[in-house]
């Protein structure tokens, strides 16, 4: 955690990965200013919240201005996809659209780590954190895959779409099961948020969506063993 | 929570489900015998505790034995079989070998409800407890799944086997792949403890160990994502 307004523009300034920040609501002056565009720039989540919360963080002087810095460095798909495709290789990615618990979150990037997943891809805002808990949760995981942090899920998407790569979403909704679709191409496979599932935006320009049959009275699977199925049916088919 | 040794005495009587008993060290006198003579006869399962840890449990007079009631009433599985082959129906079980996480413990009782396993089987000690958070990451499923609870997951294997039910174990050092296995057949799929796996004890006498290949540097998936990937594979096999 960094506080105040000056501390968090050098971290930014030296290279820190920032996780995200909080800032008071009612904030203003030229420095406050300067910090604004420093997390424009690096396009860092700012979650603006009222002064107690900030208090109830710190007692010292924060200055309206709280950063949490991230356990993990985040990357770029834009800069990932291109390396795959020339080093010969079918990309091969997961999107976590909404994924919010922690536990979840580095299970399912152990899962991918274990299954050869190029890289996973989680929203700006809206996602779990790469805390230390999630690092711990993946079995350090989440050091040695690629995370690659996205403003805009349905621009990934699309863009993914451009470079060839199907994205194929998991939801209870679809018709046919996961064992029938074709991971062998670039792919995509985007898991969604513990309660809702895949967000509607993203199921609406979605490649293809497959679903994991049930037979008991629970209608659905918790999201990292879901993940686990559908990433291992996709290896055996890879592989 | 049931302090007092008359009071857990009765609980046993009323046909309580009693997950587990701390019993001070040094304990004496007729009706801690009468009480021993009860959990023997319901096999409940007792820990020898420092007077200390009981101190730190309640406040209250407790008289040397804090009894923890279950979440849920566990059933024997010498009931269950007879009554599945008498349906026409082939077992599918999960015997879970020292799994000592709540979450997993209740992650991996939801896949198999989802999944249509037919009872669980844990052991009388050394497993996690069916408390109320694992109750709440099966997401229900621990009060609609049998879970039998064994002495001796050892007798219990051996039990099977004589029923006509294959053991399979799933273990890193397994030479095999997961997807090499038939699960048609009644079968029993076991699952190890999260930091050392299937004990040696019971993977001596499986008829069959599995494992799941993983392609990064991470050794092994979490148990409750491998639990999934493989149970997947059986369900598939067997609809």
């Amino acid at each position: 955690m960094i506080f105040g307004i000056r501390a968090v523009i050098e971290a930014i300034d030296a290279g820190k990965e920032i996780e995200k920040v909080f800032l008071r609501r009612e904030m203003g002056g030229e420095l406050a200013k300067e910090l604004m565009d420093r997390l424009s720039t690096h396009r860092i989540p700012v979650l603006r919240v009222p002064l107690e919360k900030l208090n109830r963080l710190t007692m010292k002087n924060h200055q309206g201005v709280v950063a949490f810095t991230s356990s993990i460095e985040y990357q770029n798909i834009e800069h990932i996809i291109p390396m795959l495709y020339e080093e010969g290789r079918s990309p091969f990615l997961v999107i976590l659209d909404g994924v919010t618990d922690v536990r979840n979150f580095g299970a399912i990037a152990r899962t991918c780590e274990c299954a050869g997943v190029d890289a996973i891809i989680v929203p700006m805002k809206g996602g779990a954190s790469a805390n230390a808990d999630a690092v711990k949760t993946s079995a350090g995981a989440l050091h040695r895959i690629p995370v690659c942090r996205e403003n805009s899920l349905h621009n990934t998407v699309s863009y993914l779409q451009k470079c060839g790569v199907r994205v194929i979403a998991a939801s209870e909704k679809a018709a046919h099961s996961y064992t029938d679709a074709d991971y062998r191409d670039p792919v995509a496979i985007v898991l969604g948020a513990e309660d809702t599932g895949v967000s509607h935006d993203i199921l609406r320009i979605c490649d293809d969506m497959v679903s994991i049959p049930v037979r008991g009275q629970i209608s659905s699977l918790n999201v990292s063993v879901a993940g686990g199925i559908i990433l291992y049916e996709a290896l055996k088919q890879r592989l």
